[in-house]
């Protein structure tokens, strides 16, 4: 039994999953990128297909490594609501911190998300998200400025960290300091005289959105979560490295807003570095250890080389289907353990070390960081 | 016996040898760099050097290990052409792809290549060769554009795919569409200008050339390979990270040409997340597993992270002697069957499963993406 | 017993140690930060503060392992130099060079420090440190020039190799050839105008002092040491990558300056592909194995890929606390014993090779490349 087994997780990053059947097919999902590719099913294709067939299929009835075509079947003949309660409740999660920031698919929010897991759920609210709202609704510069910071404060005031995607628009080359506020205003004009608007890729307006974000952060003791490292095909990988926000993590630091830097592959080691050298830096391993199935060890080890034991954090980063909360949690324990049981066999640590290391990443870190103790969540009676 | 013991490997991406004895001595072809280093002989100094000496010595009728000298002299009482055909075809290649862009030496092409291993050898053509060229057989803007359009559509004609070096030239930021007419009739007129003209340095020109070979391989459905990572003294290994290649990636995607991404050394992981985003990206470790000898099983697991089984390749890149074929294709082996077994160990494939990965990534993927099986090489009779 | 074992370190680049108790308490000097993290002691809290515990606590007559309050209360207990005596002696260090650059803290100078250790010590300057002096002594950029040059041609006299942290100050994008003269001098005239001048962040500024370091080094056959990749809150991680450094490694080569690239995590391979690159580099772990304790191994691992034996270096980066000595030399044996242990059972090479490139790398090379042989260190009699 290793160090975590026994531990609810607390996830701090995760997505909804769909409630019934996903329309464009459960395989799609398997894969971050939205691009098809002619030549493979995802299940029999990657080594995060491989992993669902081989330790999620016990939780469907099938034996473990069960075929593309057996594990198909079956998924289908199961309830929805059944398979993704029996998928969720075996990640062992007590807490769930849900980014409610992608609104274009139809994903469970965060109570019904608790109620099949069993456990607690929480909202992360995305910047951009309420940035784009506001500026549908907004006709002017100053209109746009109060829509957005009074939306933001509100969505806030229930939630327990923010998000940004910044990584995904522009990278992660975020200025130290607000934009003045005439840039600011010239952006978001330019934003205003858009048609369409639904998607803010200027700059300027990003960065005023995430400097709004530190504010209330600050105010609010809130974290704030930004995407580092691997995504989708909308991210431009060589501006996702964590590396890029040294200075906006010194000017946060100075401010004491906490961030956490999410998934960080295949900087993973930045962003360990990074939280032994700011007190304000928080990170996870995310949608990496997914989707690295059988490198999970191997990256786990690398973030742990040089992370103070207080920085690390759990999260699935899992949207969609309930496999990948599932095999989330799973991948993340095996992987820990492993390294610490490592650490144990070379004299690094001892037992006792290692399951108060283990109880720090997978719960302990998130609880203090987003002060989950006092905090009631949402979970539905 | 490994996955890929019986499987005839296809090498898509390899140089020629020289047919006797090299010039400057073998030692010398150890080691990607042209500046010799005063301290030491090769074979004795880095981990391929001694790879060469523990698992090519049999070949010569020595024991594993054998030292320095014995390899040395023992090298040379065999004839060359029996070298090298032991050598090669103890590789069980089956298919050789040889860049044939390096006109400075004395190598042999495709077809002789590919008799000494007993395999169907096929070209590949340098983008940045046949531009110049086409420089030093033309005086006007019109002419060179002339020239090196048909002589690419000539060489391509007869070929599988094409390359570009650009990584050693400019480096990877390649813009997502060709430059503009003014632009490129600029550069050809300042490369037209230049006394010698041998080496195109000139970005604009550089881009140009990629984009007719865009073209090119848009209509004859060939793929083109880019150098990225480690290389030689001419590359600036900090703009060798195939991760700046995204925007070009996007826009050739969109255009359906395929990209194998060549070596990719240190940032093999990004390449492998690259793989699994874009439809049109491969890769290959290439250069690689032979200069990390000893840690060539380690490279190969972080390369397999994430990338899906349909979208990596086999390469020796050797260039000059028959060694670094043979080094190239017994490590390709050691290093995949080790992670496939790792991966059996752990519980997350079955041996069924890591004989269709191998296959695939050891042959098949290489054989559909070149459209090889209809295809005569140029094995002679 | 490993192949390094019996082998006196040459410790390539430390620094000195406090002579009695640190100030600011013994834990702070366990990070390289400077920021105090409320949320943890760092004996409990990072791999290398169980390192210490680990390992150190033996030397303390502990058992290994103990906890933190018995470390640091049976640490008050010995009396500082005998402590210091007992931890420098079991590092097994034969000569000892001292970056004396650190002048805000009372350490001890390269003679005391060699004499704890019993061990021979040299002197290695900071060309940024002798550049500050000289900017306070000066009030014209004429002065300027004469007193940095004259101040670091004296002490360079005596020392063995020059060090330059620009990576700290403006990054590693340091120009081929020397700034112009006007540009220079531009430079000094607004450090002489600076109230303070403590600290130099010009990039012109700190250029011209590398090259007149680099001129000073061909002249006296100095070697120079580059901080690069992790360090403290000053780095900016993305702008300290060593693959930034080719056109200067370059530019050097050519005139005949050998360069030691220092720490270089997370980018380790990328120095081991430069050292094998371009004959003029060498490099070292430093810092990193310290910090990566339980990962020490798998950063050895890589940095060993594809480095020529003759080119890797051994360094503690040790600063402040005798424990980081002692550790940074254990942890350099177990972990390069453990790589070449590898080695041999991967058949690669055989116990002979393990010696001779343990050899090598943990004193040979630095013998030779700062002409230890013949020169007498400042071990006092």
């Amino acid at each position: 039994m290793g160090a975590s087994t026994e531990i609810p997780l607390v996830d701090h990053h995760c997505h909804g999953i769909f409630p019934g059947q996903p329309e464009d097919g459960f395989e799609r999902w398997i894969s971050e990128s939205d691009r098809r590719s002619p030549d493979f099913d995802h299940l029999d294709a990657t080594p995060l297909g491989m992993a669902i067939r081989a330790w999620c299929s016990p939780l469907l009835d099938l034996e473990p490594g069960a075929s593309r075509e057996e594990y198909v079947a079956r998924r289908a003949e199961i309830a929805p609501e059944e398979l993704n309660a029996r998928l969720m409740r075996a990640a062992g999660v007590a807490e769930l911190l849900v980014d409610t920031g992608i609104t274009s698919l139809d994903l469970t929010p965060p109570d019904e998300l608790a109620e099949l897991a069993g456990a607690e759920g929480h909202e992360v609210v995305r910047i951009e998200e309420v940035a784009e709202r506001a500026l549908e609704r907004s006709s002017s510069v100053a209109e746009f400025r109060q829509e957005f910071e009074t939306a933001l404060a509100d969505r806030a005031d229930s939630a327990v960290g923010l998000k940004t995607i910044v990584a995904y628009r522009t990278g992660l080359v975020v200025p130290d300091r607000p934009p003045e506020t005439a840039v600011a205003d010239r952006a978001i004009e330019r934003a205003l005289g858009q048609a369409g608007r639904a998607r803010i890729d200027d700059p300027d307006l990003l960065h005023h959105g995430i400097w709004v974000g530190v504010e209330l952060a600050r105010a609010h003791r809130l974290p704030i979560q930004l995407h580092t490292g691997l995504g989708d095909t909308d991210v431009d990988i060589s501006l996702a490295d964590p590396g890029l926000l040294t200075p906006f993590i010194r000017a946060t630091d100075g401010l004491g807003v906490n961030l956490t830097l999410l998934h960080c592959y295949p900087y993973h080691r930045t962003a360990g570095y990074l939280a032994a050298m700011y007190p304000n830096v928080y990170f996870d391993l995310g949608l990496s250890l997914n989707h690295a199935a059988g490198g999970a060890r191997t990256v786990m080890a690398e973030a742990m080389e040089m992370a103070p034991f207080a920085k690390q954090l759990y999260a699935s980063d899992a949207i969609g289907i309930a496999e990948l909360h599932h095999l989330g949690a799973l991948l993340f324990r095996r992987s820990l353990d492993a390294v610490l049981d490592g650490w144990i066999g070379d004299g690094l640590i001892r037992t006792a070390d290692a399951e108060r290391i283990a109880a720090a990443i997978a719960s302990g870190n998130a609880r203090r960081l987003y002060g989950l103790e006092g905090r009631s969540g949402t979970r539905p009676e």
